[in-house]
């Protein structure tokens, strides 16, 4: 991409109204864009890492057998009344159709549509377990939205719902699950940051757990038992103030920020639709379910609050909108700069290319450390054959071939 | 992807309420789940169709300069106050937070989201042109939503919008767009059948343009100049009766599906949200503005009223949930049928294996005729080293080599 070409632009002051890191820094650099409180456009920078964790999080719940649908974001009334929630959730947005007088939901969560629609598909032990997921905008009327894209009034959500023909195998599953969360989070590269966190959980198990990870200007405290390398929530250590694991009794408090949580819903769904299947004896039983979320524009944020300096954000090469930021800081490099910009497009390397020739190479250079792009890479006159590179993370310039470059892309 | 493992199944009985063949074979076949009146999930299969037609209109946006970005589906009423459409246009799902007592409008287009936006950005005659789209969820309080997926309540839509200097400068682009949305009909199919439609065009311009489809099953009337190979809706015909490029009288009414819009929107947005650039001589000028949407869910179903025959469904190859079905028949040809599914997965090629051991080889071939796929592939103890191979298009079956499938297959 050449960015003379990109619609946005950066900014060096901070937006108003805004106090999160990432929000500040996002809107800064052209990724998103305030609407209103809690609801963000997302620019070609950001759809960009979007469209790259969505990618991660797909792949990883395809891997447990996760099979991906699009359910509706408007919900009928009559599914939430099945449930009880459509007067006990108190941040649904409500609202009739003018023309055929419905009641409506935006949709918050999805259980009140996945169960109904699994219960056509699944009648007897056969059709057991089965998990479906989907990548989609959520709604929820927050009294205050805050904290950038870390607590939104529209925001998108991976969403997972597995049934099962026994809470053992719910158990099982729920396991794979616990896998699957933590390669999620490694391969976005908040590996080492994201502790599992024991929550309350509900009527049908003991726990539910949920993913923190460790930032300084998390919204949450959990407590840490470093011998288990597993945290607790505020509401288990109000209950007990040890270690569900080892017992340890030195559990000590950190910020944190959610990423993502997993419960075992048990039957609480499956008993208000009815949803059953026949066992091999032909009898009927109840359903298990298990849900998964993790919120996908609040991964963003938490990124940009756990990766930054003053300068700017630094991503994770995984979800980095692109893989080299090319600046050709004067007129004297621009052949040989255009040159290499196309030979690492005709090499799929992703490359956004700062060709613009009214910028002083101080503005070039902090619009790169405010990007975060992680390799940035310059001709000059002074570096001859070679190409200097310099990781956002680093701060060694480093002068190596162009063929160097390359392997280093992995081409 | 393994059949026995698809959560959803097919049906050999139409959905009730259903009238329009889209929404009965997608629902039998297990592409799709009505959730209320134009309302719909995409299951597995058809959110793969989704998926690839999304694919092909994104790669021809981004040809034409298209910057992807992703607007939110909520908006604040003033925004729609702002361009007098808040009471006159009439299908708004309208509604207001409880906590923060904001008037909200759900998205049903978005020039009262883009246009502010890069008003942001675009400052002088050097930010021209620009051109951004999304892929989103809108929404239209319908009266009455009817034929399946081809008016919903809640859809799939790409939505561009262009920003020029000048008329002229959102002519030439027009042209450019034209080239773009003929190279997305072909890719998904529909090539032959759709005829750019002259409609009426508002303030700006004397014509918009509709992209119709020609289908007997269409819910419009358009009227072809065979000369021109283009037509004229039907507020044209009422206007004049004569071919708008060629003036031929000779116009033939015949049914049709619109796929597509594109309109000059002229200053009709940028002049309420004063959005203007200054020019060369740095002077402000007045933003062009143009528009060109394609409702992806409603293509699908399109797709389907053009294709399929009284067995089933019959998809592009460019467009396809998988190119190939490979059939088990039975307990004779699992080994064998095994093994390439293992080495068509290798090789990369989208294969969905029906494995189903339960079902009669009566039931599997109908099953095939209904999905669509475009390659039947059967194993069995008569094809010997070969594999018996059927175009759903075609009512040939062929015995060609292991080789040639992959051949084929362009592997």
């Amino acid at each position: 991409m050449l960015q003379s070409q990109l619609f946005t632009r950066t900014s060096k002051t901070a937006p108003k109204e805004e106090e999160a890191i990432n929000a500040i820094l996002l809107t800064r650099a052209g990724f998103v864009d305030k609407l209103m409180s809690g609801v963000y456009t997302f620019l070609p920078l950001g759809l960009r890492v979007i469209h790259r964790i969505s990618q991660i999080i797909r792949e990883e719940m395809n891997a447990v057998g996760g099979q991906e649908v699009s359910m509706p974001v408007l919900h009928p009334k009559k599914n939430w009344e099945q449930t009880d929630r459509w007067n006990s959730v108190d941040i649904l947005f409500k609202f009739t159709s003018y023309y055929t007088k419905t009641d409506l939901v935006l949709g918050p969560t999805h259980e009140e549509v996945v169960t109904p629609l699994l219960k056509k598909f699944i009648l007897s032990y056969k059709d057991l377990p089965r998990a479906v997921f989907q990548i989609q905008n959520k709604f929820r009327d927050e009294l205050r939205a805050k904290s950038g894209l870390m607590r939104g009034r529209e925001f998108l959500m991976k969403d997972m719902y597995s049934f099962h023909a026994s809470e053992a195998d719910l158990d099982e599953y729920y396991e794979k699950a616990k896998i699957a969360y933590e390669t999620i989070f490694k391969r976005v590269g908040l590996g080492k940051q994201t502790v599992l966190t024991y929550a309350s959980g509900g009527t049908f198990s003991k726990y539910s757990h949920e993913y923190q990870t460790i930032v300084e200007t998390g919204e949450d405290n959990v407590f840490l038992c470093q011998k288990c390398n597993i945290a607790v929530n505020k509401e288990i250590i109000a209950d007990q103030s040890t270690c569900p694991q080892c017992g340890n009794k030195d559990l000590k408090p950190v910020k944190a920020a959610e990423v993502g949580n997993i419960f075992k819903l048990g039957t609480k769904f499956s008993k208000p639709f009815e949803f059953q299947y026949k066992d091999q004896s032909g009898s009927l039983q109840d359903i298990w379910m298990g849900c998964y979320g993790i919120g996908i524009s609040r991964l963003m944020g938490v990124v940009v609050e756990a990766f930054h300096d003053d300068k700017g954000m630094i991503w994770p090469e995984s979800i980095a909108p692109y893989q080299i930021h090319l600046i050709c800081l004067d007129d004297t490099s621009k052949t040989k700069s255009d040159i290499l910009y196309q030979e690492l497009q005709k090499n799929q390397i992703e490359v956004l290319y700062d060709d613009r020739m009214d910028k002083t190479p101080g503005e070039k250079l902090a619009d790169a450390d405010l990007i975060g792009i992680p390799y940035r890479v310059i001709l000059s006159e002074r570096t001859g054959d070679n190409i200097e590179i310099k990781k956002r993370s680093e701060s060694d310039i480093k002068l190596i071939s162009k063929k160097e470059l390359f392997v280093q892309m992995g081409k």
